[in-house]
Formats: C-alpha cells, structure tokens, sequence
C-alpha cells in the first residue's frame, strides 16, 4: 500500500511584469517557488498560469499532491473568479480566469485582488500577526487595500471590498485612471506623489529635481522626489510632508468606517517609509475623528516581504479548500 | 415549586430630547414600554435609565425576569461602555455609563452607539432582513453609521467604527463640529442640506425660501429647503440633486472599503426620502468605482420604525447576554 501524497497548495502573485509562483505545504511553509515574466493579453496569462502550476508539480515530484490553486491579480476580482477589471492586462475586462484555469489543472482555483493576497500573508506572518481587525494599504503606482475584520480579509457582497484609493477626498480634485475624479490614489501613491511634485513645481519649488528631469514636468515621477528628499533637497522633503498628510487623510477616512486596530502600508513606496512615515503619524493624529478620546492606531510597514502576494494566494487555496493548522483545520487538511 | 420567570431584555434609546425604553422577551416581542424626557447631563441621566429600566420592571412583573439592558446613545462609545464623546449631552465625555449603570441595576450593561443599535434592528425586523454585508448611514442633524459584516455590527477596535460622517471629501470644505474639516456631514446630513441652501442663496438662488427665513441665511434649516421643494420651487429641488449628489459620495466612497449588498439610510431626513433618494441611486451609479462592472449596490430607506434605536439597543444585550431565538441561542437563552 502505497503513502498518501503530502497536500500543497499553490498561490501565484500576477504582477505587472513578473508572476511569483510558490507552494506552501499545509502549515504555511514554502516547498518551491518560480518567476516568470508576466504575459499581457488575459488567455496567454492562463496558459502562463499552467505552464507555473505543472512546472511547481514536476519540481515536487509524485510525494506531494496540489490540491488547490490560489492567484492573486491586480484589480477588481468578483466572487466567482472573474476579473472584473484590470487595468494591467489587455483584454482582461469581465475575464473568468477561474473558469479558464480550474479545467486545465484538475484542482480547485480561487482568485482575488493582489492586495487582498498580499494582507492574508501579512495577518499570517508579517506586521498582522495576532491582531484582528486591520486596514492594509498598498501603496504603489496606485493604491490596493484589504479590509480584515475580525480576522478574515473581507470581500464584500460582489468581492469588490478593500478599495480605499478610490474614495473620493476632493470634489476639485484630479481625473483618476477609474473614471472618478478626486480619488486618494491620485495624492497617495507614486502616482500621487508625483502629482503632489509638479503642484509644487508649478509653484517655484522643486527646483533641483525639475532640473534633474530637464524641465520636463510630464517625466517627473515619484521617484525624483523620494531620491531629492534622501539627499536632503528641503522642497522634496516638504512635498513628502504633503504627501504624507494625504496618505493619512486616507487611512482616517478608513478609520471612521472601520477603526482598526493596526494599519498595515505595503506597496513599492513602503521602501521609502522612512523619509514619511512619521509624518503619516504625526498627521494621522489630526485627522483621526476625536483623537483624543479614543487609543491611537498605529500605521506600520508591511514586514511579509515580496513574496506576500504569493504566499497569501496560496493561503487563500488553503482556507477554501480546507485544511491547514490550528482553526483553519478541515477536511482538506488531513494527508 | 414555582415556575421560572420569563427572561427578558431592555433596550433604551437615548435621544437628543427623548429617551425611549422597550423591554423584550427572548424572541424580540415588544413586552412594555416607556417615553421619557431626556436629561442634559450624564449623571442626572443614569438617574432617568435607572428609572426607565425599574418602571419597566414593575409594569412586566414577576413573571418576566429582566437578564440585560443595553443602551444606545448618540456620540463615541468604547468597547468598556464609556461614552467617549457625547454631542448631546453635558459633562458626558469619558462618561462611564456602563460602570455606574450596571451595579444600580443588577444586570449586565451593554452601551453602543445609537447608530449601531438601530442598525441591529433594521437587520432583524427593518429593511435588512437576510442581508449580510450592509451599510447603516443615518442622516439627521449629522450623519451616524454602523458597519454590517457577514451578519454582524462591526464596532471595530475600539467601538469606534461607523462614522461615515466623519470622513473627509473636500479638503477646503468646513470645519465640522468634531474639530475636523469638510467632513461628509457637512454636507449630506440636515445641517449639509442647509449648508448647500446657503451656498445657494450666496448665488443669488432659493429667493423664495430666504424670504420665509427673512432672508437671515443663519436662520435657513434642512425643512426650509425640503418644504419648499414639496411645494415646487424649483431652486429648492436643485439643491436636493446637489444634497442627493453628496449622499451618494460618502455612500460610494464607504462602498469603496466595504462593497456591502444593501444601504440603509434612516435618520430624521429619510421621512424626506421621496424628494432625493432617486437622485442618491443615480448619482451613486456615476460615483461607484467600475459601475459598469458590478452589480449595483442598492439603497433604500430604513424600515423598523422610530423604535429601532430602543429595540436594536435591546438586541445588543440579548446578543452578549446570551440567548435569543436562532443561531443566538446560547446559555442564556433557556426560561
């Protein structure tokens, strides 16, 4: 009689140009992992998706057996697998990745929003360990969010949840690439911070940096700022303030609704938390509804590394499939 | 041997000039009664719900056995049924209701929001039932909230979450009455409305209804405006499509976090809501991130009635007493 096969699942990370395959065994732990450049059109994704899943298979070998898939996509993501939009992929809009993926890989598939991903590794083994209810934001060219309540990352009704940059914080503000205007995202992210630069630029600040992209507002990018304010550049540094205080006006707008108890900031900028993340506190202390009577919420890096979007896939697998340790333990769960 | 008394819980809902007590049985069924004035500061008014919970007691007698109160109040409540901040009341902030409640009365104190509590009756017998994630927006003199997940009002870390009211849309908007600035309440709740008629007038607009106010704008209130669209003034009905226009703001922005099924609005201004609510669906389906690609999110008026905040108050102990028909029936719950 032969040994049942050790069960794994398996999440992968869709990012804009690499996909981040990993496979974790039942209590969380990394059996394998692969890279591959991301495809563009939504069908080469799928079969991207195959070609990572059957290569993580073969690395494994026949002693361990996938028994669910978990991919983590950048934007709107329904409850049935569907994306719903995707502002990275062409011809992605309304596109049923699960459908297309589960046929063609004989195991269960589940798919959700990057961040989404991303903040059930972060509440596993990174800066959410042992806290319930949780705001994650990340920031980077736009902003992605998961709401975690009571300790799940909640989808909402039509698996929509979890997008604070689209909340609107200024009726005179900017178009967004959403079709909205006003949006966080458009002051809170890469994107934001550069928008926040060519406002100070078109005030007469900015000087060094507006140089350094040979007057060219239309080239300055986050980047030129957060480089500027590193080598000590005073206008860089009041613009990161700016920016700064915009990142929080977001994190208390989610406050009001929500109050949680941590809020976790992942994403590309979370490399620069140093040059602002005191000053997020600083103003999150202003803009919180009656500071003063309530404990304050501390707003912290995520600390799961680049490989949290992958592995919260996975986790993502292992919750609906079953199994497990500890709670999660269910009928999947037993090799 | 004498048979054991019915068990039974009391609600009370403290409003700015009434406070209503309900008692109820284990299934929600209305026992009794009472109306009372409210008193202005915090300790004369533990004196009122001490006296509205042993009237009760009386008026059910020793065949009901009361086993919990729970109490709603306008303002902040912390999870230890402290009223962190109290608009309506004097010498209330920081004011422990449960603590000074509990020993006079002999049974667990449960204190919430009065938002909150009205939100739990809306799920049970009001326009909630059978919905699981929902959004409770009550718009009156401001604007309160609860958060629904997965069947639950959610409190948040530290009783805090719901106050939609309180998030900021328009940076230069202003300054609200809880030391923040261009809060939603500002221009979605009673005082918004009068706020939007002023702005109207400046312009020149609503000369009809600045004539009944004899044209002293800091007279103008929320009813001036609707009463005189009710009576088609035409300048009247275009700053309800703007006040209509804000609603739906805050309600997608909180949609944006939550994606919930279902909006609630109740408040003093949803007896109004044949004059704006089908301006609020349509201006949500323009504000709604990626409407084109998700089911639309519906918002209806509130249905449990003036009693909801009393009856809602009441669910709450019944929820942490124990007890309750369904899937609440605990320990408590059996006579």
């Amino acid at each position: 009689m032969s040994t049942e096969p050790t069960p794994a699942m398996i999440g992968i990370d869709v990012g804009g140009t690499k996909s981040l395959a990993v496979a974790i065994d039942m209590d969380g732990a990394v059996l394998a992992d692969r890279t591959d450049t991301t495809r563009a059109t939504a069908s080469a994704l799928v079969d991207l998706l195959v070609e990572q899943i059957e290569g993580l298979r073969e690395a494994l070998g026949s002693e361990v057996a996938v028994r669910g898939v978990g991919v983590g996509i950048a934007g709107l993501v329904g409850l049935d697998g569907r994306l719903r939009r995707a502002p990275n992929l062409v011809d992605a809009d309304e596109f049923p990745v699960q459908a297309r993926l589960e046929p063609r890989v004989g195991v269960p598939v589940f798919v959700d929003n990057d961040a989404n991903c991303a903040a059930r590794a972060e509440m596993m083994v990174g800066a959410g360990v042992g806290v319930r209810d949780a705001l994650v934001v990340t920031l980077g060219t736009g902003i992605g969010g998961a709401v975690v309540v009571d300790g799940e990352v909640r989808r909402g009704a039509a698996g929509m949840a979890g997008e604070p940059g689209h909340m609107m914080v200024d009726p005179n503000g900017p178009d967004c690439v959403c079709g909205l205007r006003g949006c966080w995202e458009r002051y809170a992210s890469g994107a934001g911070l550069a928008h926040l630069g060519r406002l100070a630029a078109a005030d007469g600040r900015l000087a060094t940096v507006l140089a350094a992209v040979g007057d060219d507002l239309e080239r300055l990018r986050g980047e030129h700022i957060t480089r500027a304010a590193r080598s000590g550049d005073a206008d860089a540094m009041a613009v990161l303030d700016i920016f700064a205080w915009w990142v929080a006006v977001g994190v208390a707008n989610s406050a009001a609704l929500l109050d949680p108890e941590l809020v976790i900031v992942g994403g590309g900028l979370v490399r620069e938390w140093d040059l602002y993340g005191d000053s997020v506190s600083r103003a999150l202390g202003d803009l919180l509804l009656a500071a003063d009577h309530r404990p304050p919420i501390s707003v912290v890096p995520a600390r799961a590394g680049v490989g949290a979007g992958a592995l919260g896939a996975a986790l993502l697998a292992r919750a609906e499939v079953g199994g497990g340790s500890a709670d999660r333990r269910g009928p999947g769960g037993a090799a």
